[in-house]
This record gives structure tokens, sequence and C-alpha cells, in this order.
């Protein structure tokens, strides 16, 4: 596996995760020059949005973090980081892998830019709809879809951190400090960091 | 399996999902109020988000379209409605599935409220660089994920099909709309629009 990624992005999510799995990877670093993507052949081939994070695997390319997550946590099942087909917690983590791409994101980015939408206008409904959704959820579940890791907390627990330790723009709920001190106890996280550092 | 849906929303796309696996399930309306997610008890515990659709099979709740889809397309593999795990295809198809919920929709609600933000603070880029990216990939396959119909399609039509026709926000440009045209030949197309007609 490729990894095109760059540092203090959220492709860390991607690197993490990747660490989680203990499979080798190539880690091919990427320098943004922030804005609409950049014109490396190499990466668009990867992900025609020319974004990190990107994973090429045995020649096919996949791009987009939680489509990255969903794949690398079905290929490698022995890393426990995603129900299999036909255990009763697929679902659920579905819905919880999703709910990070198509709510949480966009609520964050929303919050982020100070914009105002009507609630009935976004999948997402409101920011406070989705913060109190995703507070009452961690307040009784140690981790995003249960009782165990997954690869949802790869991509929840990166949001989580950027918006409220790097951007100071998310108000730190006991419940999402508890989960992040979760999260960050983690062995492939703390190598993940290790190697964000490394290369800053 | 019980849909918990509305006519005339995102929820349409997983009305046709479901007619294309021919799986028999119940119809539940759900009479939204607009706005922020409705109380119903029934509907909370199938998705806290208070929103449509929602989806319950066997007694285990899964909500977000996008999260249906995957679970939908894995259930009924005789469907065909997404290349099974190990396929070549399969990384593709994951891509495009979450392409269409981190960055199609949010790209498309912004264009519809006229936000502006900086290209790097959205995981989407831009409402350009997506529609750009789009029209790319449509111009050059038959469907989204290439030559086959798969439950990505069920999302992405839905949404062009509102922004294109319903809302007429999003420029027609030739490969969406024969993108939509091939969509709407599906005999599981027809048969959902006709459950809409009859619920309108």
């Amino acid at each position: 596996m490729k990894l095109f990624w760059s540092p203090r992005t959220r492709a860390f999510r991607t690197l993490w995760l990747l660490e989680e799995t203990g499979a080798p990877y190539e880690l091919v670093r990427v320098d943004l020059n922030g804005g609409d993507g950049i014109d490396d052949a190499e990466l668009l081939a990867a992900n025609p949005m020319g974004k990190v994070p990107a994973l090429v695997d045995r020649g096919i390319p996949i791009a987009e973090s939680g489509a990255i997550a969903l794949y690398v946590a079905d290929r490698f099942p022995e890393a426990g980081l995603s129900p299999p087909l036909g255990d009763p917690e697929r679902g659920p983590f579905l819905h919880w892998m999703i709910f990070v791409a198509s709510c949480v994101e966009p609520a964050l980015v929303q919050k982020m830019k100070g914009v105002e939408l009507p609630t009935s206008a976004a999948g997402w409904g409101s920011f406070e709809k989705v913060m109190s959704v995703l507070d009452a959820r961690l307040s009784t579940h140690p981790f995003l879809v249960g009782e165990r890791f997954t690869a949802a907390d790869t991509l929840l627990a990166t949001d989580l951190g950027y918006f409220i330790q790097v951007f100071k723009m998310l108000e730190p709920r006991p419940s999402f400090t508890a989960y992040l001190a979760r999260c960050a106890e983690r062995p492939a996280f703390v190598r993940a960091r290790a190697i964000e550092a490394e290369y800053a």
C-alpha cells in the first residue's frame, strides 16, 4: 500500500489507521500549497480531487478518508477495526462511520466559518444537534460504535482533536475529552503522532 | 426491514434502493415538520438525529442514507448493488459512495446557500472542483463506479435530480442529463417514483 499524505492535515486519520493494521505501507509526503487540490500526476491518478489522503493498494486507487477507512478495515480483518459482514454491529458501524463524514465534518466546517443555515437545508441538521447526538453517544459508550475501538474512531477522534486541541473552536465537553484520552492511549496513535513529528 | 421515510426528501434514495433489492419491507411515513429532526420515539430509536431515512433490519437500527446504502447493498448481494469484498472494484465503489456524502452533498448545500468558503477549509474543496470531477467521471463512465449500476447511483442520481430538475440550481451539464436519463430507466426507480406519487 502507498499512502499519499501531508503532515497536519485530515490525512492524519489514515496514517493512524494504517498504523492500527500493522501492515507495511509506503508513505508519500505531498506538499500541499493549500487550496483547490494540486496537480501532481501521481496524486491525481489516486484521487481526482488532488487531495490527501489517497491510498493505492495493489495498483487500485482509493480516495476519501472515510472510504479508505472502510476499505482498510475490511481488508485487514485481523486488526478488528470493523465488525464483519453479517455481524449485528455492522449496521451501527456503517451508521457512525457515515455520521462522521456526513454530519460531524460539515457541521464543524459550518461552525468554523460561522455560516448560518436553516436546519432543514443540510443533511446534518444543525451544529448543535450534531454535537448533542455525539455527546449523548460518547457519554454512554467508550467508543463511537460501542465497546470496541473501530476505524470510525480514527475519523472522529482526529476531527475532535483538531477542533478542540488545535483550533480551539469546539467546547471540550467532558465526554469528548475522555474519549480523546482513550483514543490517545492507542499505541498506533502514538506511533502516528511520532511519524508526524518526525516530518514536521 | 422497516424504512422510515417521507415523500419528497433525500429519503427517496433509500426507497429506490430497497426497490432495487426486490426484498420485502415495511414503509413508515414520517410527517416532518421541517427543522431539526422530530421527536417521535420510534424514529429516534432508529436515528438519534430524528431524521429520515432510517432503517431497522432484524431489530437493528441503521441511519444515514449512505450507511444504509452500504449496508443494504452488502446484505443483498444477489441484487448486484456493490462489488463484494476482495473485488477490484470494491475500493472504487467505496470511494465514490463516500465522495457523494463527503463532497457532492456539502458542495450542493454550499451552492444552494451561496456560502463562500476558502477551498482549504472544506474536505470537498470547492463546488466547482466537485462538479468538474463529477463531470469528468460521468463523461467517461455510464455509472458512477464504472460500467455497472451500484448503490452509489441511488445516492448521486437522487441528489442531481433534486438540484437540476426540482430546485433548478445546478447547471444540467450533458453528462449529468445523460446519467439521470440512464438511472430513470431503472424499473426500481420507476416503482419508487410511483410510490412517492401515491403518497403525495
